[in-house]
């Protein structure tokens, strides 16, 4: 597994996505095609999809948009040559009132009228903050970031409606201005906090206990910091009761040939 | 008129627009409710809603989204109490195949279907030019700022493609850069220019004779800048063929309750 996971460093975008598409690659994207934007899926009828693509305009932090493509489009500008059905290394379909299920190849249920959205991922701003010097715990710990369900309303759009998940990383006190302010150079990718320490005022009672992902020690001396997160919009599609719609797998990002900058 | 005009000048943005819902202002806004974000407007069915969203969102230049709409709704955010349909000084309406006719109220021809869309205006760039020391000629001669077609494809959208309007104001070659500079930081309202000089390289074969607006001249040591322009969703729109659309009519502006920034 070190071995491959090696091996699959070395691979560019194209690769990696010939390798989701061929199903030999179904594992997280995290640390792969370093250098190369990864962004979040969204795939919906296109009866939905002026309500999100208004509900991305009005909430730019928790949907910020990278492409979106006409409806029955799946080749993305972003990556010509891919396939938005089956390059990813897994995904979840999501039908009104059951469990998501996950597949690996979405191509069968996806008509002419599916809509596709591409939208950025904190990975782009998390190695900016890096790069930065501020360490990130969940990334030197190997553990998924911690997300929370907040009381923070989104911008209400058509037939969506719901309140914003946040992705919390601790930062040093002396540290946490820089943070905002490297990270609000990528609006693309959900920018600045959208809160900083009190947790509580934002409904999240328990750090300890995150809804998704796996909880990480806020030592003495740091403050939580609070991003809007990527699984804002697949919460807010289901909170809404939309009947049909698909996502990436959590961690599993879409690898587009765009350099971050 | 001169009277009429200094009056005018003090009013607030909702005293302006509850004047054109009554008909008794159908002038230009240009000058009026300084401070105060001015936005074009377009209306459009429902049916081509998400197609011109997704050509605002991928043509941000020329059409630099303030506010979009649900259907059916014509009272923005960015107005409390406003009527979209009343509320601009004059309407231009487009019929496919028709010369646009103007009206100064179009409630009786929006149905629930009809979107609204107010985008950016050039007003606001040009007072921040002007504050920079950058001296804008047709402001001087109080003319219309020349507009001129290219051949500068706008990426296509669905339904939607056509070519950019773009608007010219000669500056001097000392403050090219700071027109540039000044004018990058407003990208919700056309952002830097999208090409400096050489008219000829954009399609552009006589300044002396616009598209639209009022010729100005371009003085030894000037260089013509050229902005992208709100006209482009118009011309667009028609090129497109598409059968019914509403737009402000020129210099006639939606006021918004947004202060410039």
């Amino acid at each position: 597994m070190e071995s491959s996971l090696s091996q699959l460093s070395s691979l560019s975008p194209g690769e990696l996505r010939a390798l989701c598409r061929d199903g030999q690659f179904t594992g997280p994207t995290a640390g792969l095609a370093r250098g190369y934007v990864q962004a979040n899926l969204i795939l919906l009828p296109q009866e939905y999809a002026f309500d999100f693509l208004l509900f991305c305009q009005r909430n730019p932090k928790p949907c910020p948009l990278v492409e979106v493509l006409e409806p029955g489009c799946f080749e993305p500008a972003c990556a010509p040559g891919a396939d938005l059905r089956s390059d990813l290394p897994g995904y979840r379909i999501y039908h009104k009132g059951c469990l998501p299920e996950e597949s690996t190849d979405v191509r069968k249920i996806c008509d002419a009228s599916m809509t596709g959205f591409l939208l950025g991922c904190s990975f782009s701003f998390e190695h900016a903050l890096m790069e930065a010097g501020i360490p990130l715990r969940h990334v030197e710990q190997g553990r998924n970031v911690a997300m929370y369900t907040t009381t923070i309303p989104c911008q209400p759009a058509g037939r969506l409606h719901g309140n914003m998940v946040v992705s919390m990383r601790p930062v040093d006190a002396a540290q946490a201005a820089l943070a905002v302010e490297v990270s609000a150079r990528f609006p693309k990718v959900h920018g600045a906090p959208v809160h900083i320490g009190a947790p509580e005022r934002i409904g999240v009672t328990d750090l300890a206990q995150p809804d998704f992902g796996e909880a990480v020690d806020v030592l003495p001396g740091e403050l939580p910091l609070f991003w809007a997160c990527g699984v804002t919009p697949q919460q807010v599609l289901q909170a809404s009761g939309i009947p049909f719609f698909i996502s990436h797998a959590p961690g599993k990002m879409f690898i587009t040939d765009m350099c971050n900058v």
